[in-house]
Order: C-alpha cells, then sequence, then structure tokens
C-alpha cells in the first residue's frame, strides 16, 4: 500500500477513473485534460480513504508526502504558495465519491487563510471586508467540520456583532465589526479546545481528514442505506484553487442543465448570482437570475459559457449539470456531471439524443431508468403541490386516488354508482366487498400485507390501494376513521397515494401522465433490441385490452380465482364448497361452466394471436367464506340474546364448515393442484370452460393459442395426473364438437422442491411458469403479509437483507433455485417454454436476472408492461456489453 | 424375449434367483440343490410374467412350448403323465413374487384330475371318496380363480348335496354324494358359460395364465400400495408335482418355524394334522396337534423333520418358516422361507444366533428392523386383546393410555394430584393447558395435527396422544364427550392409543415392554459399528436422563419455549410480550434469567460431559398469549351483557395486542431468529442464562458443551448478527465472573434459502442441524398441521406420494437441498459439526439418508435412541455391502 500512488493532479486523471477519484473528481480531470478553464489542483483517492479507515483512522506518512508533493506542483503551476506572505494560495477541499451523495458529507473553503494571508488578500483584492468575509467562512466551516464545533455558537457570535453594529444583513457589516467577528471566532475557538490554526498545511492535512471521516457520519450512512450505495466504497478528496465569485459585480456564481431536467426540453437550464459564492445560490436568500439573462449582462462570457456546455454534452454524450464561477470576468469550469431528470425528461431526452446523433439509439435505451418509468403510468400526486401526510400505509397498488371516505362495500356501490367518486375505507376487505371495490376510486385498509386481498385485487384491477394503515381508528357504527385525535367523517374527502402508502386529509391535486410520442419510439427501439417476450398478468378483458396497448405479447397469468370472486358467481361458488355431496357439488359447477367459459371467451377474443396462460383455482377455498372469528362472534351474539331459531343453527353450521376448512398456514394449505387432486370435478369444469371456448372462438375464425398452468406443483405426479386429466377433458370436448385446437399443458414453479426436482416436472410439462411470489415466500420461509407489516422493514433498517425479496429477486436463494429449475428443465426437454410471472416481472433488476436466466418471457401487470420492455431491451444490452453497472440519469 | 428362458426347472435354480424366480420357487430350487425332499417341479418366470402384461395379457408361443417342455422333463422325472390313464401327474400351481404377499394371488391344487384321472386314481389310492373329494376341490379352486365364477355357486351345491343326504360334515358325504357333487359342478360350470375342461394341458396354460393375472387382482394392488411393492416386479409360477398329506393316518399336513417367532425362544415351533391337506391346517376347523407330539407318533419322520430344520437354519443363516408333508409315512418340504417375528423374537433370535455362530453380528444387526423396534418401547395394547375403535385420530404421540377423561386442565391436575389417572380431551390444547398435560396419562384432542400443541408438547413429554380425532364431539358445559350415538361422562374411562390414533372406551389391557438384555447386546454391537453418533431431543431434564440410558451420547434440539410455557413462567413469559417500552420488557427478562438458568443448569448436569444444543426461542410470540377467536368471542358475550367495565376494557386491551400479534401463517412468520433480531434484548437474556449456567458448573467442576443454535436462519447476515450478539453476551460473562468455558454458536439450517447459500452461512457458523420437519414445510409448500388432516392421506392412497415426507425423509427434494448444504457448508468449514434434528432423526430410512450425506449425528426423542443407534449401524453395514436392501424378518 505505501508505494501506491494515492495523489493525482487533475491532468493525471480523466472520466474513467471514477471508481478511484470519485466522480467529481474524475471529471475535474476529464474537463482539464479537455483543456476546459478548470482552476487547477489533486485529487486524493477513495483507496486513501480506505486506507484511512484500515489504518485505525490515521493518515500514513506515505500520503503525507504524496500530498505535499502535489501541493508543490499545484503551487508551480499557480504561481501561489500556500500561507506565503504575497500571493498566498487559496484552497477548497471538497469529498468526491463513487455514487454522487449532494450534501452528506462535508466542504471546506478558503483554506490558507491565517491572521497573516488574509492581510495580502485585502490588500490584493483591494477589499478588507471581503478578505475579512472569507477568513471568517473558512474559520467557521473548519471549526465544524474540523473542530466539531456546534455552529450555533458562530451563529451567536454573528448576531451579537450585528447587533452590537446595529446592521441588519452580514453584507452591511462594516469593517470592523468583521474585524470583531473574526476575533471573536478565534477566542470562541480556543475556548472550545485547540487554538485555530495558523498552519496552513496543518489546515489541509486536518481538512483532508475530516472529510475522510464525513464519509461514516450518520446521514452519509443512512443516506447509503437508502440508496443501496455500498458502505466500503470510501470517498475521494478533492483539492483546488479557489477562485470567487464574490469579487465583486464583475464576478459570480451558477449552475446549469444543458437541457430542462424537468421537461427534457433542448434548451440552457440554470440560474447564477453576481457577486456570490455557491453556497449564496443554494441558500436562497438572494433570488438567482435565469441563465439566459446572462447572455445580456456578459455576452462573450455567456457564448463561452455555451460552448462549452455543447462540447460537455457532446464529450458525455449526456445531458450534463454544471457548476460555474466568474471571478473578475474570467469564466471558471467547477464541476460537471449526469444531470438527474425526471423520467419524462429522461425519455425526451434520449430520444433526441438520438436523432442529433449525440448518442446511440442502444446508450439512449440505457440511459432512462426502467423503474422510474412507472411514475409516467399512473395518475400521480402532482410533484409541485407541497403536502403533509396524515399517515403512512403499506404502497398496496400504484397510483394516487380521490375520494370521499365510505365504510361499508354496500354504500360504495350505491354512491359509485350515483357518480361519486369514493375511497372504500376498511379493516381489511373480504370477497363480500369486491361490489364496493370496483365502485371505489381506490381502497385504503388498516390491516393486511402487501398480498392481502385489498392488495391483490386492487393491483389486479389497477386501483391505487394502500393497505395496513395501522394508524388508522376505524368506527363503522359511528361512520367516521380517527388518526391521532384527527377525526375524518363518512362522505369526506381523503386522497390516498398507493405508490407511497401515503394517507392525505382532503383533496390534493392529482396529474395523468401520458405515454408520450417519444416514449413510443423509445419502447419501439427497446423492442427491436429486447430477447424476453413481454406478456402480462390479467384476469379481465379490460386488463388485457390495455396491456395490448402496452405493447404486451400475450397474458402470462390469468388467474381464475378473480372470476370467482366476483359478486354474481360468489354465491355460486360458495355453494359448490359447502355441497355435502358430490352430486350437489356437479350442480354448482354446472351453473358455473357457462359463466367460466363466457369469461374465457372474452379474454382470448381480446388476445387474439397471442398465447394466453390460464392457471386453474388456486386459493385454497375457506378464502371465498366468511371469516371464522366473524362468525363465532355473531353466534356468540346470537346466543347472549336467547336466540334458538334456525339462524342460529343456520349459522353454527357455516361456522363448522369454515373450521373444518380453515387452515393454520393458509400459504402452505389446501390450495394449488392440491384442491385440483382432492376436488378433480372443479379443475375439469374448469379446462373445459376453456376447452368450449376455444372451440367457439376457433368457429368464429379466429387464431387462439390458450395454456392450461397447473398452480403450486411440487412433485412431478401431482402433474402428471393434471395433465392427464385436462387432456382427458380437451379430448372430450373435441370429440364431442368435432373441433380440433391446440394447448399447451404446463406448471407454475412455485415451490422449492418443484427447483429441486424440475428435470422429473419436466417431463410432463409443455412450459414452466416461475411464481416467484410464492418462490421467494417459501424459499426463505417468509409469509408476505406477516413480514411485510413486521420484521421485513427492520430487516432492511438494520441491512441484513439489502432489499424487499418481494420487490426485487433475491438472486443468491430464489435466482440459484431458479437456476436449477431452468438447466434440469431443459436438460430434460429442450423445448420446454420458460416464464415469469411473479411481480418481479415486472422490476427491471429482476428482468434483467431473467434475461441472464434465460427465459423466453416475463408477465407482468398491464401498467409495468412498458417498464418490462424497456428493462428487457436494457438487459440484452447489458449483457453485449457484459456490464450491470448501474444506469444514471433519474431523479 | 423369446429367445430367452423363461421357464426353469427346480434343480436349475438356486436361492440367489429370487427376483427371476420369486421367493418360493428360488427356495425351492434351493431346497432341491440341498438333496431336500422336494415334490419335483418347475418355475415360469416373473419375467415371463411381465411379457405377458407387456404383450396384452397373452402368453407367447415360445413361452407355451417353454412349459411343455420342462413339463415333459416332470413327467421323466416323477414317472408320472400328465393327464395319462395310468400313473397321472398331479400338479399344483402356485404365485411366488419377489416379496411374500400371502393370500393376495391365487393357488390351484390338484391340477390334472379330469373325468378319467380321477378313476385312476380312486383306484390307485383305493379310496373313491378322497379321489372324488380332490376332483371337486380342484374345480372348485379352479372354477373361481380361472373361470371367475363366485365361489357361491359352488357353496350352494355342497350344502344343498349335504343336506339332500344328510351329512353334517362333509367328511361324512358318502360317494354318491361327492358324485352327485362333481357332476352338479359341472353342470353348474357349463351353465356359466364353458364347461369345465377335461384337457390337463389347457388346465395348465389356463392356471398360469390366470396366477399372472392374479397379479393385478385388487388385493394384490392394495396390498402392495400398504407395503411399498413396487408395482413392476410380477409374480413367477410354481408347478410342482402333488403330494397328498390327506391320503389317510400315515399322511399328514403342517408348518413349523424353527424357533419362537413370538418370543424367539430356541425350539421347533409348530402344528400339524393328520390326514388334511394344508388349507385345513390354516382353516382351522381340526384342532391341529403341536409339532413335538409328531416325536412320540411317528419318531423316524420327526427326526428327519428336525434334521432339516437344523440343515435349513444353518444353511439361511437364520430363522425359517417350513411347510411339509406327510404322503404315506414320506416326508416333503413344501416351502421355506425366513420366518416373520415379533420384534421381541427379532432381537432374541438375532442375538443368539451370534452365540451359537450361525450368523455374524453384522447380519444379527441388518436382522433386526430397526422401525418395529419401537413397539418394544413404549407401553403398548396388549396384542392379543380383540378390540372395537370407537374412533380413530392421528397417531400424535407414540404410545397407549388408559384412564378417566376430563375435559378440563385444572380437573385434570386436581384429579392427578389425588392419584387418579386422567385422560385430558380437548378441541385443542394451549399454553394454559400446560399443568393439565402434565398431570395427565394421555391426551386427546378433536382439532389439530400432529405439529399441534398438544401433539408437540405430548412427544416432547413421552406421553401418549391422539390429535385431530374429528368424529369427537366434545361438550364442555355437560361434560361429556360424544362419538356417533356413544356418550362418555366425564370420569368414565377410555383408552388411547398414540401409535395407531385409535380411542377405545374403556379400559384395554396394557403392556410394558423392557429392554431386554439380548435387545443391549444388539445395540452395543450396533455402538461398535456405527459412524453417526446418536444424540436426542429432550427439553427437560427427565428426558435428558431417560436418553442416556437409551445411549444418547449429547442433546442435538433442546427447545427452550417448552420452558416457557410451563406453568408457573407462561405469565411472566406474556408480561414480556406484552410490555410497552423497552424497560417493562427488561423487567419481565430479569425475572426469566434466573428461571432458564436454573433449566440449563439442571439439564447441562444431567448431560455432563456429552455437548447440548440449546436452541433459542423460536415461536412467534403470539403461541404464549390466549387465542384471538375466544377473545372476540368472550368480549362479544361481555358486551351483549351490557358489561362496560374495566374488565371488558381489559379483554379489549389483550385483544388489540393479540391481534397485532396474530398471524396469517404463523409458520412463515415472525418467530426464530426473526425474534432475536427485532427484540436482541430476549436472546441476549438466553444466552446470558447458558452462560451464566456453564460458569456456575465449572466451578463445581464439571466439564460441559453447551452449544448455541440459532433457529431458522435464511440468510448469513441474520447467523452473523446473532453470533456477534451471543458472542459478545458471553464475553460479558467471562469477564464479570472471570470463568471462561468454551461454547460454539450454529444455526438449525430449515429453510431452503438457507440450504441454497450454506456456503455463505457456513463462514459464520460452528455447526449445521437440519431442522427437517420446517425444511420438509417449506420444500414442499406443506402446513403439516393442514396437510396431514386434509389432503396428504389422499395423496398417498393416490400415489402421489409414496410416503409421507414428515415421517420418512424426502430424498429427491428435501434431501437434495440437504446435500447442497453439507457440500456447501463444508467447502466453506472443513470442520463445520453437521446434524439433523427434525423427527426424521429417528426414522431408519431417513438415518440411512443422514449416514450417506455424512452428517455427524442424528438427534431424535429418547424412546427412539435405540432405534438410531441400531439404524446407524445398519446404514453403516449397508454402505459396506453397497446395498439398500429392504430387510426382512419382521412382523
Amino acid at each position: 500500500m505505501s508505494d501506491q500512488k494515492q495523489v493525482y493532479m487533475f491532468y493525471e486523471g480523466n472520466a474513467g477513473m471514477k471508481k478511484l477519484l470519485g466522480g467529481k473528481g474524475a471529471n475535474l480531470s476529464e474537463m482539464t485534460r479537455l483543456g476546459l478553464p478548470v482552476p487547477p489542483g489533486f485529487v486524493v483517492t477513495t483507496e486513501a480513504c480506505n486506507e484511512y479507515y484500515r489504518q485505525g483512522k490515521i493518515l500514513t506518512e506515505d500520503l503525507k508526502k504524496q500530498i505535499m508533493r502535489a501541493l508543490q506542483q499545484l503551487e508551480e503551476s499557480t504561481g501561489k504558495t500556500l500561507g506565503a506572505a504575497t500571493a498566498p494560495l487559496l484552497l477548497s477541499i471538497r469529498s468526491g465519491a463513487f455514487f454522487s451523495m449532494p450534501g452528506m458529507m462535508d466542504t471546506i473553503l478558503n483554506l490558507g487563510l491565517n491572521d497573516q494571508t488574509v492581510e495580502t488578500m485585502a490588500k490584493d483584492t483591494g477589499n478588507l471586508t471581503f478578505a475579512l468575509d472569507c477568513y471568517r467562512r473558512f474559520m467557521q466551516m473548519y471549526g465544524d467540520v474540523v473542530m466539531k464545533i456546534d455552529h450555533d455558537h458562530f451563529e451567536q457570535i454573528l448576531e451579537e456583532v450585528m447587533a452590537e453594529f446595529k446592521s441588519e444583513k452580514s453584507q452591511d457589516l462594516p469593517v470592523e465589526g468583521w474585524e470583531k467577528v473574526v476575533a471573536s471566532f478565534k477566542k470562541m475557538i480556543a475556548e472550545q479546545g485547540k487554538p485555530f490554526p495558523q498552519d496552513p498545511h496543518e489546515q489541509l492535512l486536518n481538512s483532508i481528514e475530516a472529510v475522510f471521516a464525513s464519509w461514516n457520519n450518520q446521514r452519509a450512512k443512512v443516506y447509503r442505506r437508502l440508496n443501496n450505495i455500498p458502505d466500503d466504497l470510501g470517498t475521494a478528496v478533492n483539492v483546488q484553487s479557489m477562485v470567487f465569485g464574490n469579487l465583486g459585480d464583475d464576478s459570480g456564481t451558477g449552475v446549469a442543465f444543458t437541457r430542462n431536467p424537468s421537461t427534457g426540453e433542448k434548451k440552457l437550464y440554470g440560474e447564477y448570482l453576481f457577486n456570490a459564492q455557491g453556497e449564496d445560490v443554494v441558500a436562497g436568500i438572494r433570488t438567482p437570475l435565469p441563465i439566459s439573462s446572462l447572455k445580456d449582462k456578459m455576452p462573450a462570457i455567456y457564448e463561452q459559457f455555451v460552448d462549452i456546455c455543447d462540447k460537455l454534452e457532446q464529450h458525455y454524450r449526456d445531458m450534463q449539470d454544471i457548476e460555474f464561477t466568474i471571478e473578475k470576468e474570467k469564466l471558471y469550469i467547477l464541476q460537471t456531471r449526469t444531470g438527474k431528470r425526471t423520467s419524462t425528461a429522461a425519455v425526451k431526452i434520449a430520444v433526441a439524443q438520438v436523432e442529433e446523433e449525440i448518442c446511440s439509439r442502444d446508450e439512449a435505451l440505457l440511459r432512462v431508468d426502467a423503474a422510474q418509468v412507472e411514475q409516467m403510468l399512473h395518475r400521480q400526486i402532482d410533484p409541485s403541490a407541497k403536502l403533509q401526510s396524515l399517515a403512512k400505509g403499506l404502497p398496496a397498488s400504484p397510483g394516487a386516488a380521490v375520494g370521499g371516505v365510505v365504510f361499508d362495500a354496500n354504500v360504495a356501490e350505491e354512491r359509485g354508482e350515483r357518480g361519486e367518486k369514493v375511497i372504500l375505507v376498511r379493516a381489511e376487505t373480504t370477497p363480500d366487498d369486491i361490489h364496493g371495490i370496483v365502485a371505489a376510486q381506490g381502497i385504503l385498509t388498516s390491516r393486511g400485507g402487501m398480498t392481502s386481498h385489498a392488495a391483490v385485487v386492487a393491483r389486479g384491477m389497477g386501483k391505487p390501494c394502500v393497505s395496513g394503515c395501522e394508524a388508522l381508528k376505524i368506527d363503522t357504527v359511528a361512520r367516521m376513521l380517527k388518526v391521532g385525535d384527527q377525526v375524518i367523517k363518512e362522505g369526506e374527502t381523503v386522497t390516498i397515494d398507493g405508490s407511497t402508502g401515503n394517507l392525505y386529509a382532503g383533496e390534493v391535486p392529482l396529474i395523468t401522465p401520458q405515454l408520450s410520442g417519444e416514449f413510443n419510439q423509445l419502447l419501439g427501439w427497446a423492442d427491436e433490441v429486447r430477447r424476453l417476450k413481454v406478456r402480462t398478468n390479467a384476469d379481465t378483458p379490460g386488463d388485457a385490452r390495455k396491456a395490448v396497448e402496452f405493447g404486451a405479447e400475450g397474458i402470462g397469468l390469468c388467474r381464475t380465482e378473480h372470476m370467482f370472486f366476483e359478486h354474481d358467481r360468489l354465491p355460486i361458488v360458495q355453494e359448490m364448497i359447502l355441497a355435502e355431496t358430490l352430486e350437489e357439488r356437479q350442480e354448482a359447477l354446472d351453473k358455473l361452466l357457462p359463466i367460466q367459459q363466457g369469461d374465457f371467451e372474452q379474454i382470448l377474443r381480446e388476445m387474439k394471436g397471442y398465447p394466453v396462460t390460464i392457471r386453474l383455482l388456486d386459493p385454497p377455498l375457506h378464502e371465498f367464506l366468511p371469516n371464522q372469528e366473524d362468525l363465532a362472534v355473531e353466534i356468540a351474539r346470537l346466543e347472549e340474546r336467547g336466540e334458538k331459531g334456525s339462524l342460529l343453527q343456520e349459522k353454527e353450521a357455516l361456522l363448522k364448515k369454515v373450521r373444518s376448512l380453515t387452515e393454520f398456514n393458509p400459504m402452505l394449505g389446501h390450495r394449488g393442484c392440491r384442491l385440483g387432486l382432492v376436488f378433480p370435478e372443479v379443475y375439469r369444469m374448469q379446462v373445459r370452460a376453456i376447452c368450449q371456448a376455444a372451440v367457439k372462438l376457433i368457429g368464429e375464425g379466429m387464431d387462439i393459442h390458450p395454456e392450461i398452468m397447473i398452480p403450486l406443483v411440487g412433485h412431478f405426479r401431482e402433474l402428471e395426473e393434471m395433465r392427464k386429466m385436462a387432456m382427458g377433458e380437451a379430448g372430450d370436448v373435441m370429440k364431442e364438437t368435432g373441433v380440433n385446437f391446440e394447448y399447451t399443458v404446463g406448471t407454475m414453479i412455485e415451490l422449492p422442491r418443484a427447483c429441486v426436482t424440475a428435470g422429473q416436472i419436466a417431463a410432463h410439462a409443455d412450459f414452466f411458469s416461475f411464481g416467484t411470489n410464492d418462490l421467494t415466500q417459501t424459499t426463505f420461509g417468509f409469509s408476505r403479509d406477516d413480514a411485510e407489516g413486521k420484521f421485513l422493514p427492520i430487516y432492511i433498517q438494520e441491512k441484513i437483507l439489502a432489499q424487499n425479496p418481494f420487490m426485487v429477486l433475491d438472486r443468491e436463494g430464489v435466482g440459484e433455485l431458479i437456476l436449477q429449475a431452468v438447466n434440469a428443465g431443459l436438460a430434460a426437454r429442450a423445448d420446454l417454454k420458460l416464464g415469469i410471472c411473479g411481480e418481479h416481472g415486472g422490476e427491471p433488476s429482476s428482468i434483467q436476472f431473467c434475461h441472464e436466466a434465460g427465459l423466453n418471457y416475463v408477465s407482468c401487470s398491464p401498467f409495468r408492461v412498458p417498464i418490462a420492455r424497456l428493462a428487457a431491451a436494457q438487459a440484452t444490452l447489458m449483457e453485449k456489453e457484459g456490464t450491470s453497472e448501474i444506469r444514471q440519469g433519474s431523479v
């Protein structure tokens, strides 16, 4: 280590050395190489930072030597000398990590000032006030950052002196005032411990050390956790000669984006202040001027700046965010970096830059953050609105909704039919609430997780939902809800944001983003690049239509139970479940057959030409029945009231049945193909409905591709039996109708055992569809509903897990099992079709995994289809480039 | 196929050809080779049977030719000819598969008789009655087996003729009667379809075909399913010349075991009848004579038979079950096979035969069915009692118990203290019932599965338990239970059999088996052979003591939650859970610390010198609180009664807390190390209790080896944090006390993700203990409590699964994951200690897997320790022999 180069002059570095020099250092180096007017300086590397920590927070002697050598070179190139009585060199000391962490770490300006150099500065600038102001600013920053003195101590002195001199603003303070401030600062600092160091070399080394130390301050650690930035990257330190924007009205400072970061418009966008330092622009005390006004005030500088902007955008092949300073009519560029932008701007800029031949299509595709694109697809709260959230639940189904609260599905339906906008508020929803959910703008529950009934149904319908909002106290009798002291009565308006989980009192402005022409253009390019097909999860013709509009190439998951939950069918489904004999059950199934056939006809018709994967009934039967506890309470009340009649007996009989079906762990219970094996008549009805729908549509001349999917297979024998059943029924329908149709039979792979024995299972499957929701639950042993409300947030906070594995596919565990299944499946059957239909199918990094794993398609909710198209293209491109580097560019 | 040899003369075969000739055929061949008096014959092979099915149930021409050639050789060697007018050959046709399937397939005797040969026979024997009786028996069997005529038709004719001739017994029927029977049989057979065939060659081929067909009759299929015998083995057919034990008083027939199959005593054991055929011995119409009496009646024959028995036992190196016939004072051996025996006899014989140098120790060890041995270790229902079961539940904890029923834990405790024997009967038990369970002889519940609270607690205590007995209607108000119409009131006696799940009314005789000297001898040999260590799962000093007596070499799983459930601690545990602040929780934990320390001291003391693996708290906290539904009902009742006081408020507050802790899928919820990560203070208290116990015992001069086990780890970060916590606490205790002690920290591997990422986890673990109960649940996605009561029995019945994976480890799925974990774990850390602590640790075939997988130890309940010692030795021996052949010899 001791022989390693740990300090680089700007002219020694370049943009490719971001890992070592940090983003800022690499860009300063690059700009220096480009011949741009960058104040000279050097970078102490991230490696030096890591070494600092390895040594137990000590700067090695070797590093100190390298710093001094670099300083000497800097002094030579500027003709100034640190601490010298004439031409003293002043320095800025700034952090700069691999990932930008704005404002998280520390900065020190005007380093090199002491009692002697401040006088030289006053002489050189002819401005003692300015020099004293610089000196006290330096003392203040150094005192805060290096000496850890509470900034209140400085503020207090400043206030006292201003009061003494009756100055309203610091600019008004006379020289005597500034002298007093400086003297008082020095006194106070010495009282706090050590005196303020007059030796600029000591100042420099201490400041570098302090920046290193700021890598691990509390706010930096939190920022990294929130942004998934590794803790072991370390920060570089940029030591740069100072330029001053506050030397008078021929000086100034500002920031500009080469394009509008909000809309993407191709027009310089930024602001500046005359006679100011960078922090003044940010502080907002003075109102900055728009960048365009510089054209009139300093035409030559403006022209030079525009040229530099063009040059930087061309060079970096992307929109830039540039900081500049004008010192006595000389322009300096202090920083450039890829500019953050909204998803709308990201799309617009990417497409425009391809047209302008600034970047290639592939680069454009990689530049739009696929995850961020979702905000363009749902109604959302106007980002410019300043809001105070009333409470926060789980972001169960994205999008925002406004409406009057109602506490009961019937009221919701009634008011909905009258054209009122309502938000259905329930402790938790049950199948009995479906008609209310349909009628509502959005759903809010106080219990249940991301896979609670409300969440699943809402996502299926594309309706916003906030679930598990535990701060909510719902009083259905008084028809009101309480959050803390705030009471909201039935009919009063609230807004929910299903993308963040926030609840707001009153109506909040919403915006409805559109799929722009540019976005369609970009997605068109994505389609040309990607290898993965993109399908959708859709249970209704409406969803299917929406998904096709968004570019879906089939249905990867059509859940038939959601059809069972519908208002008019639920009673028949319950009849089927409560049947005491096979005959009674068959009677109910006979009623369901034409209804299901109708469902399938509509969906197959909507998806004409595309494959449609239909999953047979999956949830445990008790999900279709009333809640056991509610029933028990109802019975107890009837008994207490002396009720002895048929109502009580009926309820008791129902409770008995519910009890016999209720399970300790429904997620691991009697569901999926376990139902099909115990009650084959139910699955047989569903297969028949699919087949009869197929026959009917073929009769209408349509091209259809139904794929029958058996859920929750863990052992090949389950699939073997169910496939036999399905083929038997399909054969019967063909015989009865004389119409042949194509179909396939496959399975969800959603249990670890299915992954481990995939070779055996593949022998009986035309396709595998990875159900990564359940696979994640069983692989981790996490019940999503329980985990997300209880320990998972703590796991992420404490960094036990880097990410919620239900959002981002866990490659090491779940992914490893998927790879085993893919390999064994393809070994057993080379033409096995492979897809994913868990929620991960719409999440970019998971889509990248699916691409790498060699799946044929991903399937996701309709709104996520565009995201998936883009992410699938990005996965192809990243594979081509051999990188999985994190993309930049979005806000 | 057509060129293959499908028929073997007895003298061409030997005992090693069991696969091809079936057990009976191979043994007849072997005895022929030994020069024993076996009536000559030949075997049609199992391969011929399989070919018969492959050809679509047709005997090939080639096979028919081979049969005729063999027949010809048989005729030459006997000097008799099939169907000849003089010296006609008569044959028996018997099935004989690889595995004995007694009585499942068909047999035909006296083949070769027709209207002509029956007369020759009458002449030759001088006994027309006998000849006619033989003829009608043959017709009856042939009619039944080959022609599929209902045997009632034959019985009816026989009864009518006997009535006509006023004969009470068939022996009394005069010749005219028999002639009438034969004539009526022929007439009836012809009326049923085709006439009875007079051509003995046709009889022969049809009979062989019929025996082949009987391989797939219903009862044979069921038998194979119940005994896990593959369907594709096929049966051989043995064609043998007839000998007659019913030619008069100088003839007879019988069966004998070379030793007593019930006790193992070395003494010929069997019975015989003069003037009888084999079926008469079995039929039980005449009372057979003990074999010893033959010594007086036919001394020479008896001596010859004893010689043969000795020879056969020496030759087969095991106890034999021999069938013999005496035809006119000439002894014939018709069959020998390894005799089935009780486990007691199996052990006694195995040990005795080693002492007699008949077999080696290794052979003796392989000859005792380890699974069967369990019956020797629990109190059990006297197998000689004839019983009618009242109802059947799940066999939740083995052993039988008798007592008066009580419906409430307090009553159980009260009566138990008075010395009464009680059976606690509950819908399901909760922690509140523990004192009642302690006081009861056994537990009976109407709800819950094999891992319900009652089942787990009862198994832990070694108390018999029948759970989920759904036929039970419990009326706690009237204090009685009902099964159908039968009412049992409180205090009335019942017997439960936790090994079978049966409930009996009244007191049933029980026997208490002992660990015999021979068994200890055998286990001693096992200990010398086995590589696997055997530990026990024990939560109490009593269990630990019992296990050490049975040979346990440590504790593989000490569950600390069972200590929490105890009557005097539960209130403190609930206080801890209901704590609103960390301070309140710490207060409760401070009370628990000395109690837990005491628990650990007792157990460590009991296991002195042996390692003790202590698992930190595992179940979700709501398991320690009252049931949510019960509380809701109670509150509803209070409200209905107009209650408004503090009781209601208290209950409501409790319900709120219970609700906030209750989970949708507790098995996948907030438990295991997830508790330790969210509430580190709980685990810290437990670790401290272990460490302080260690310090105390070391102070007493004891050698102790505590192993701290972190449950439910799925991600290495969980273990990393918990290990840090444990080591920190242990370090603190060492510092505080100045006493150093050895300890290790490891984890349960019970989640698929833990298996898949075992390499990462091993870096933080001193040991892995495979928790195969939960690993089976998550790998299959089966909730055991739900599956065993609902779909699992159907899965096994329909052969979706060959076995209950909670009883016998699923090698293809769960086993594969274990192998992945073992390999990755050892690659990461070569000295990683590996064990299993799921229930599979006491099941022989699973123990064999553990041996093959290279684990260091198995851990099982105390009563299963002897089984595990034996099974571990068998696994070593089977590996040495390169076989995993199913062992024989037990009833």
